[in-house]
């Protein structure tokens, strides 16, 4: 016998949690599509030197690379911008620009598996390319509030930042700024004097003012729809370190504190690395992970995502064509149904799998109901029961 | 500069491929859903010990295998049964029987690009777990009749053999007698010959007669909605020589010789092989590829998945305003519209972007417009073009 596991980092999707994913995946794709966004697909492969390079020492590190049986070095697909730079430069004559496409894929990081880290994980990105426009930036935002909105989240925080601010800070201390929040700032202000940093960068950092690019964006998201007290400036915002160019942001959950559930910003140099003249493009991501976390203490998803509404039992293989019958005349009705799969299995069987998966009715032709042409439909909830023709019955199930 | 390329036997889908592939996709799943089947998703890479062996010899050789970081042995996802099967034993006591799933992830093998072979493709599964009856192979070949007809297809074949019938032949003459459509029957006789079985074996297999078995699994697949004259005994169906021990089958569309689109059968005892104890199952998949191949050939696919009826221009920064206000009366009317993202770009751009996307309608809102509380809107295929009030203009967008 095998040992039936998982990797470590990897995991399973039942049903009831696949369910949730797939909500969610609707929503973001419904608010997407509806500003134009159109979907892409790159490969989970890739040629390891499309991707090496691109995310810091950390990401080569984390990166899952092989060899492939035709001795090609390749690997996983590490986060979808770098794909969708290689596809830019790959495809230049076949796309439309100003080139708005939204991204729903899994990524692979070989990362250490504590706090909730995945080494598989669902990412979903928007990103407009060909535009250096505030406008285009602005959109990126709003579309961001828009999704979140949708899926049901009331308060939020928009930190914006612009990293054009940051040029003259050090890569060192960058990084250090960046954790603000996380070690606070007695902890930054020793790693900077450590780092051999002055201790004055924070409050530097702080006093810096918004630029004026920073308030033409902000302009226009309002205009766009984002709610003005829901975007502030954070001037020692950083957002890793790796392609950004121009606007950075970062959404927050008011209440719910492990971090950003979606950030992105501007990155106008990275698709010229794969294109040889500069393309400029501004997206963001959606942590799913940390979206369906929150969304589940804040108890956002709908109490119900069984779509069957009533489970037709089959009491005996003879009886089986009175069955069909009803889920025939549900159907036609437009009743969600479905049939129990085992024509010789216990009743008692069939309306426990009916609890199990939630199906609030139960339908049970016998041989009584039959003769009379009834049906007996239960509600699992309250237990009722009652026998009467199937027509009659119809609008209980509604 | 790097050379933007993708890897042989891999895909990128770009809009106009990866709309026609969601648009797939969800007819699948409804159609799914509608019987009660939900989601399951596994992880791309299990422990290779999961996958090795379950395939045959070819299987282990196109595997995707290699060492992880950890020095894990792993392996791509190569099919979606195996998973499954490994997912069934593990959850055992979390899973309500009998369990009915779909799933539709990418799966890899490293096989030969030719003939429209692909290294990652897609595979949809849907599988009944836990029951051995009858009813529950006839659900499932009523099912994928069903999506075959939500597809728009009108006329296939349903070719089901038992396994059983075949469990006196050689393993090497089943590999001959799979083949025998592709190859001919007097092909066929030479191999057999050259293998040291009998050539009368092909004779033998056409004289095969249906089993009791078969014919209750036809008699209710009939019952459950599947045309008489759909389906057809095919004594020499063989199906691979992997894990089928009951009813087998393909569906072939007509006029398309490409092979079948469809496949599945009874698979009693691969679930056994991580549960310790046998546990029945049932299922098929659909070759999602040919499905679009074939769907392309005969022209059923709607000839518009593009979602954006108008494009809102915007004539210049300073009538950002008006372009926005527009947009969210559209909105409001649910008319799909889309704000072009670049307020400095020419408006010659901005229609040649329209006509790209093929988005049908573009509205300008210029200084006359603006001073009129007008608008212009022009059709893009008849090249029309009117100005006035937004609201005379709406039910024309309709």
């Amino acid at each position: 016998m095998i040992n039936p596991q998982t990797l470590k980092g990897f995991r399973d999707f039942l049903p009831i949690e696949a369910k949730k994913r797939q909500y969610v995946i609707n929503i973001l794709k419904k608010v997407f599509e509806s500003y134009g966004f159109e979907p892409l697909e790159t490969p989970a492969l890739e040629y390891e030197e499309i991707l090496l390079g691109k995310y810091g020492d950390e990401g080569d590190k984390l990166m899952y690379r092989f060899e492939d049986n035709g001795k090609r070095k390749v690997a996983l697909r590490y986060d979808q911008t770098v794909p969708l730079a290689r596809v830019v430069a790959q495809y230049q004559n076949e796309l439309s620009m100003p080139f708005k496409r939204y991204q729903i894929q899994n990524v692979w990081r070989a990362d250490n598996t504590q706090k909730g880290r995945f080494r598989e994980f669902l990412q979903c990105d928007i990103d407009t390319v060909g535009t250096s426009s505030p406008l285009s930036d602005a959109e990126i935002i709003e579309i961001a509030a828009s999704s979140l909105k949708a899926l049901g989240f009331k308060n939020f925080k928009i930190f914006i930042n612009d990293r054009k601010l940051l040029s003259n800070i050090s890569i060192k201390a960058l990084t250090i700024l960046d954790k603000i929040d996380k070690i606070g700032e007695e902890e930054a202000i020793r790693e900077l004097e450590k780092a051999g940093e002055s201790r004055d960068l924070i409050n530097q950092a702080k006093g810096f003012e918004t630029s004026e690019r920073l308030k033409e964006i902000k302009k226009i998201a309002i205009k766009l729809g984002v709610a003005a007290n829901n975007i502030e400036f954070k001037p020692t915002l950083v957002r890793g370190l790796d392609y950004y160019t121009g606007v950075i942001f970062e959404i927050e959950i008011d209440g719910y504190d492990a971090g950003s559930v979606c950030g992105g910003g501007r990155f106008d140099n990275l698709i010229g690395l794969f294109a040889g003249k500069q393309i400029p493009a501004v997206g963001c991501a959606f942590g799913f992970d940390r979206l369906i976390e929150t969304m589940e203490e804040l108890k956002l998803f709908p109490t119900d995502l069984q779509r069957t509404k009533v489970l037709v039992t089959v009491f005996s293989p003879e009886l089986l064509d009175e069955s069909i019958k009803a889920c025939e005349i549900l159907n036609a009705n437009n009743i969600n149904q479905e049939l129990y799969i085992d024509e010789n299995a216990k009743m008692e069987k069939q309306l426990k799998y009916a609890d199990r998966r939630q199906i609030p009715y139960v339908l049970i032709i016998g041989p009584n109901e039959a003769k009379n042409s009834t049906v007996t439909f239960k509600n699992l909830k309250t237990r009722e029961q009652k026998t009467l023709p199937l027509n009659q019955a119809l609008p209980l199930f509604k």
